[in-house]
């Protein structure tokens, strides 16, 4: 079975990789102008003018990034099935068509307000603050390629300003949440309807970027499980979805799970999956999509990703500590780029930690390590 | 580092499969004309007239085959590092310098004779197989790729046509041995000279090719392990040898282990490593031989590998069982090929031979499964 890829970077590279041994070769499409993947064949199509020649060389296709135009998908669908559905990806896509969702299903999420001008904002923002004044976050309802369009409000009078720094016609302005961790759940439906989930995952953000993701996560209650559980599960459902679904939330001190978002693809945070889980997202998104069985989706043993960003560092020193398993995406060094990611694994959560602190420390310009769970952090 | 392979086969493929995330790239040479790695670059060059072009792209230099011309792997080792070495690889093809090296290394063998001629070859016959006139194996010294060049004598009278048949100027004769089981052991030699071991593989052969192999086997003793780790690491310091090499046994009712050969490669005994222990088999030659340290060897689960010759199977019906793990090479089917393998893993062996069984009855004409410690075999 040929897969076609949309998007040429390492999300692709490790579906690839996950592929051959289900016997799956891949062909990727690139709209960028610079693709990663290196393994297969990429077609670099940035005008839309190879859609027919990248169809006739697959069988099905999927996507490794959301930033895509729906029409593209839509256009794919009439000639080859595509999963995850355009559907799904337009909700995605939508911050707005997005909460709607997650409202419309009971799926807790952080107050908001969709807003249409600077006076509107401003209003919002007053509202959402509350009293004591909190900030709120303003955020365009549609991501271009670059991850602009975000802004926080520390006072409403900075509505004015925000609004045309951000620049879009519909805003979506989120309260600010007192949260105890972020955290995310991964679930794979099949074509059949069937659903499995991974133990979900702590994540540390720093700077809006993923830099340590820990599962399961420490502390991990069997009921906040089952809830995350119940709220993605409505959601692949409700979508009618196919392939691997990444939510992402917000845990609260009284264990409350607020929905921030969500991702129609095999993510950051579940790339422990790959040397932690019986079965990677990788080789179960590909199982979905191809109509075989899916995988079993339990964790060998606690297992913490750390991402490498701008900078490889060196192999050996990341490679010191038992256990440990490097993954290198090939990419060329640059502020902020994601270049590979190691995954560290351990008998048990405090000897995990032990170990991601001393790799943590041969990763260059590691942020500190600070896990909810960590009496040192 | 970009890696270059000699040969373009599966184990080629699971080398570069389990070199991507080490940041490798991969150039295959291939000397068949059918190479079938379909990752990387592929040099087909059955008359070795593209090895400077070969050389010019990579950076050290491996193969996954023994069967190769040592003049070819010693003109590359003049330009580029070439893992494990010309001499390692010299013994490796003459069976007569191998066992010379066994014996020399006070390693057990079964007892054997180097016979030049038909009428040495009756005498060896009618030694061998002492007063109850047991059968003896007679083998070309060296064996082309078509792995012709046995005969099995049941008799010393047969010496004559076996002679003619196999048409070699020098055979080596081996008793009949009286083994409970066919074992394996697999080591990791660094090129500071530290080395690793995997826990011993059961394997059961049928007509000769490897079926079924089951790590670490059942009932092993610590002792047997121990004792199997002392031969392969004194043939590794003796041939300062630089990757994984696999030496085969035969293991007596009295815990004997006697050396039948080894092979100066990752090799199908080892395929389990791929789901059930920490490093891969192949993961562990690529970190051996560009100088990474090694990882750890330890089996995660009794794991059982089931090869796939001639027929792939449906993969649906493959993968019916928890934790299995299929691997197919993207090759035709034809009578005797290797296709592919499925790895299943399991908490116990006694659920993994229920496991093993289950699959292998989806396997397309797969022979019963006979371990040692199944009481029903």
């Amino acid at each position: 079975m040929r897969i076609g890829i949309l998007g040429a970077g390492q999300l692709g590279q490790m579906l690839a990789l996950a592929g051959y041994p289900l016997g799956n070769r891949f062909v990727f499409h690139d709209l960028s102008g610079s693709p990663s993947a290196d393994i297969g064949e990429t077609l670099v199509d940035t005008a839309q003018e190879r859609l027919e020649d990248f169809l006739a060389r697959v069988d099905v296709v999927t996507y490794e990034f959301e930033h895509l135009p729906v029409a593209l998908v839509e256009r794919l669908a009439r000639d080859k099935p595509v999963f995850p559905s355009a559907q799904a990806l337009a909700v995605c896509q939508n911050r707005a068509e997005e909460k709607g969702l997650f409202t419309r299903l009971g799926i807790p999420t952080p107050e908001y307000r969709l807003v249409n001008s600077a006076a509107a904002l401003e209003v919002a923002a007053r509202e959402l603050g509350g009293r004591s004044g909190k900030p709120v976050v303003a955020k365009s309802i549609t991501e271009g390629y670059d991850g602009k369009g975000q802004a926080v409000l520390r006072h409403p009078d900075e509505a004015a300003d925000a609004w045309a720094a951000i620049g879009h016609h519909q805003l979506i302005v989120e309260a600010f949440v007192e949260f105890v961790r972020e955290v995310s759940i991964i679930a794979v439906r099949d074509q059949h309807g069937e659903v499995v989930f991974y133990p979900m995952a702590e994540n540390q953000h720093v700077d809006g970027i993923l830099r340590y993701s820990l599962a399961p996560m420490p502390d991990l209650d069997a009921q906040v499980q089952a809830r995350a559980e119940g709220y993605i599960k409505m959601l692949l459902d409700e979508l009618d979805y196919v392939g691997v679904l990444t939510l992402e939330l917000f845990q609260t001190a009284d264990g409350l799970l607020l929905a921030n978002e969500m991702a129609p693809r095999v993510h950051n945070s579940g790339h422990w999956t790959m040397n932690g889980a019986v079965t990677s997202q990788f080789e179960n998104h590909l199982r979905a999509i191809q109509g075989l069985p899916l995988g079993r989706t339990e964790a060998r043993h606690p297992t913490c990703m750390i991402n490498l960003i701008g900078q490889q560092g060196k192999r050996e020193a990341l490679l010191s500590e038992p256990d440990s398993h490097l993954h290198l995406y090939g990419k060329g060094e640059r502020p902020g780029r994601k270049l590979g990611h190691v995954n560290i694994i351990a008998p048990d959560h405090a000897t995990l930690l032990a170990r991601v602190k001393a790799t943590a420390a041969q990763v260059p310009e590691a942020p500190p390590v600070k896990f909810s769970f960590d009496p040192d952090a």
